[in-house]
């Protein structure tokens, strides 16, 4: 054990900290929509005594009060702030969280475990918003998003269509020449398959991208680097040792942005869902309405919903406003069952 | 998610906040050792920046520099105290660290993986000392303890005999009746094995006593409890829910304190250690010789050291400065191999 590795050790406890810190941050912002008023007293005194309760050994009561009672000034004022929340699936630095940013970079991102967790937490009004990724131009469908998709009761606000741009990250200082290890989501590293094999790096699958990076950091294992987003290597304080190492440069995602309703004045484009069952040409009937009208389709798909019948996503170019989409809309509503507009919204496609 | 969720993964995370500030304290005071003064206005410049570098999302940067600069002080104030420290096995609540208090309420209790740990650490100076249990009433003889003694160059400075009171332990406020599970090292359950069937509590072995009392500080499972020391109850804000339960109230655990050196001055106890090979007769030869001396020995041990040969270990009572106990030492430092006097020092019996 030398001062290098106490030090080493002392910057991973911190990286922890920092993150347990922002954990905190998160839980006591969404905390307000359970409470009448910030100022909470009694909750405030007891939270207080139960830290110099059990703060131990070294970590003295009266330094622990101090800081705790800094921690929840700096608490109550975010939660003053009013910040919007936004669920979205993964760990902080996630492609979901980079999109998130790209609709509004004020808001509060909380990371969820899976899917389900971002659709309920918008529904049970714990989040104000959610953000989920729908499709990528290399993996095709977003299949589990999709499927919550057909019955949840949310609204699309906003489209995000985002660049996917891996980096290789690695802890600040690493010998980049000593990395034989990368761990990144398997897809990830499918996507940079060419650059490792010309590097000579061993890809190792990750449960996630952004987790891999916060791994790396928290970790800093010898020899390994991860793929992740530029966003995760920001956060976690890793550098960027190549930016734009995917095989293809055509790899974007899209993401959707939900809502319990749509306050929003417009939009110029608009989704919808209904189930498609065996009655041929039912199918080609709905898609005549919309081109008699002359409004343009940006996407349809089909996913198997209930044994023997597909539910059936299609895109449109155009404002739900617009008499010309609103008509069209009402027919198709009549002629197909399980009908919903998902929402009508702008979509964003970004540079970088 | 209700308030109650919410409020309940925010004390999670406070104990976890709490337990890695106390890793971070102990880290720094064990950097001293290889510095020349605590203050490092390079280090602490760097540390700062990559603090508000890396804090992200709703960890401000002016607040993590806050924060952090009040635990630099706080860092460097216990750093100037120079508290000596001792490396003990276990999670933090161990009964090896309630022996250290017992020995010295002042020093800073580190906490190793390993025996192994506290036996390098204080060999390489990394700590000022170190304590390990050597035998149990109950278990018996610390198997890999001894084995680490016998060629081991510390001293032992001090011996304490300690109660081993095994406590019930649960989070605040959990419902006593629905306590199901039981976690702890399984020798603490085993001791424990006649309350745990009479209370219909399912034992369930884990790691450490101390340890399994952390988890479910921090986690807090449903309807389990631990079995730890009172220490580990009282460090993890726990609730006692009864004190007591071993089912042998004549479990007592004694333990060393080594040393690089013993600059003590007296003691009434001395330990030694040697081989005996196959030569017949020569232990006999060597008890001759206190019993001749009129020297009271409290224990004789002997543990398998290389094949065919045997180390012994002796306890006798008197000061290796009484000139009968020199003499005899003497005597048989030249009739036994590997002779070494493992230290002469002062033996508490704690009464609780």
């Amino acid at each position: 054990m030398t001062l290098d590795d106490l030090r080493l050790d002392i910057d991973k406890i911190d990286a922890r900290i920092l993150s347990l810190l922002n954990e905190r941050m998160e839980r006591a912002i969404l905390t307000k929509k359970f409470k009448t008023s910030i100022e909470d007293k009694p909750r405030e005194t007891a939270l207080l005594d139960k830290i110099r309760r059990t703060s131990h050994c070294l970590v003295e009561p009266n330094f622990a009060g101090d800081i705790y009672a800094k921690i929840l000034d700096e608490s109550k004022r975010l939660q003053a702030m009013n910040l919007d929340t936004i669920g979205f699936q993964g760990e902080h630095g996630a492609f979901s969280e980079m999109a998130s940013k790209a609709y509004s970079p004020d808001n509060a991102t909380i990371p969820c475990k899976e899917f389900a967790d971002v659709f309920e937490g918008v529904e049970s009004g714990l989040f104000s918003l959610g953000i989920v990724p729908v499709e990528n131009t290399l993996g095709g469908l977003v299949e589990p998003v999709n499927a919550f998709l057909i019955n949840t009761n949310l609204k699309i606000i906003a489209a995000i269509n985002l660049p996917v741009r891996h980096c290789l990250v690695a802890p600040q200082g690493a010998d980049h020449r000593e990395l034989r290890l990368v761990w990144s989501h398997s897809q990830a590293l499918t996507q940079c398959r060419n650059f490792l094999l010309r590097n000579h790096l061993e890809p190792v699958p990750y449960y996630d991208t952004a987790g891999a990076a916060k791994a790396i950091a928290e970790n800093q294992p010898k020899g390994v680097a991860a793929i992740s987003s530029r966003l995760a290597a920001e956060l976690y304080g890793l550098d960027i040792i190549k930016e734009d190492i995917q095989d293809s440069m055509n790899n974007r995602t899209r993401f959707f942005v939900l809502a319990r309703s749509n306050d929003q004045d417009g939009g110029d484009k608009c989704s919808i869902v209904f189930t498609a069952g065996d009655k041929a040409g039912s199918l080609f009937a709905i898609l005549e309405v919309f081109a008699r009208a002359g409004i343009n389709l940006t996407r349809i798909e089909s996913i198997p919903d209930k044994p023997g019948s597909y539910a059936i996503f299609i895109d449109l170019e155009g404002s739900s406003k617009d008499p010309r989409v609103e008509e069209s809309l009402e027919k198709v509503s009549t002629m197909a069952n399980g009908f919903r507009l998902l929402g009508c919204y702008r979509e964003a496609r970004m540079v970088s």
